[in-house]
């Protein structure tokens, strides 16, 4: 548990994974661990993660939901070429604004193909449309772009795009001072250094300790992993840490 | 898009996952896709996914919300013995039920020692907490057991545990016909094919045809995955896509 106190240094976000197939359980999703590492290290607090299915209605609730409950949300799928694509269109509704082909986004997914605008099929043209007022957001990877509309960003869902497509929107984003991390481990089960340790979290002002069982050939043990904004607290936790061991 | 016919025929479920582990990029979390398989095989609908820090207050909020909207809905996390393992309080207050340290629980955990129950201590007896009326889930890899109530079910994080929580208590949910899938591989971009497939789609009564692109070895092709109830209706459509590639 961070302390009230350390919530309102930093701005809050949440992702919002969009697919059928991470429900159906045919693909693991790793998007959410990889915004996940460059919010923290960016001093924004990922608060919340939604999965939820191609379903347009769905979609409009969640984003409606989480665009006023947090600073920033992230969206990862459904704006491919295809059928099942209909994140774009999802994303316009909740927020009440048309969606047309743009000439912006025309122009970039055209620049992908030798023989240019003849290229765009009714398929790709569909990757050129983009709720009004949104702003871009690049792909170095496949041309067909991201795009940000107020607090929400919409991100393709392969995770090489996805990646590149992170990339180039944190820089733009307010962060608020890193969570700084430090880990010890313990080869004991949780169980024994549970009392002792809540102790020290219990004193430990302004940061959070967690603590993470694992089973290594047949070895029980536990991280501990301390969180604070200041490092000098960090070293002083780390201590009193490693002396449990 | 499943048809709302398809719909009805499956119970739906939601799962939970509880941690600022993952929320944090620490750890990567794979419990939700290893449920999401065996949900699938057994016919139940998996809807919807949240994953939430380890805050009291958001576990109550989205378990409420969770368990009113879906027919199942299953948690992993936050029910060991240190002080950040607070899911089996929460789960008692979004119930409104007492919790207290339970004997079958205690019962289970202290033949894990041999000194019995003079191994249990305040950390371990944490562990046999279990919320009023709740039915404990066996843990044959560490003992301290998960629990359900009403249609809540209640699991560890630790996906060595959760599996085996899951694999205990599948047999005993109720499911509804389980949504057949074919899968056929182009080695095509999604937009030289969607044309084609949205047309397939839409006279693809009763079933969903996803569409999922993939990048190898510098070739951009598609994954195309067709469901349906009914195994003559995937096989038709299979050929159908065939003619496709």
């Amino acid at each position: 548990m961070i302390s009230s106190n350390a919530h309102i240094q930093q701005p809050t976000a949440a992702m919002l994974v969009i697919g059928d197939e991470i429900l159906s359980g045919r693909t693991q999703d790793t998007n959410t661990q990889f915004i996940a590492c460059k919010l923290t290290e960016a001093g924004i607090r990922l608060v919340e993660v939604r999965i939820v299915s191609d379903s347009h209605d769905e979609i409009v609730l969640a984003v409606n939901r989480l665009r006023s409950k947090y600073n920033y949300v992230f969206t990862s799928g459904g704006i491919g070429p295809t059928h099942d694509d209909i994140t774009a269109d999802a994303i316009a509704d909740a927020f009440g604004v048309g969606i047309n082909v743009r000439e912006d986004a025309k122009r970039i997914l055209s620049s992908n193909y030798s023989d240019g605008d003849k290229a765009l099929n009714e398929a790709r043209l569909r990757m050129a449309r983009i709720p009004d007022e949104a702003i871009l957001i690049e792909n170095p990877v496949s041309k067909a772009p991201g795009f940000a509309l107020d607090n929400v960003y919409v991100m393709a869902g392969v995770p090489e795009i996805f990646k590149v497509m992170v990339d180039s929107i944190i820089p733009l984003l307010t962060g608020g001072p890193p969570l700084l991390a430090i880990s010890v481990k313990f080869f004991k089960p949780e169980s024994e250094i549970a009392k002792r340790l809540e102790y020290i979290a219990s004193n430990f002002s302004g940061g959070t300790i967690g603590s993470y069982p694992f089973s290594y050939q047949g070895v029980h043990g536990t991280n501990v992993v301390a969180r604070h904004f200041d490092e000098e607290s960090l070293k002083d936790i780390e201590a009193k840490l490693k002396e449990l061991s």
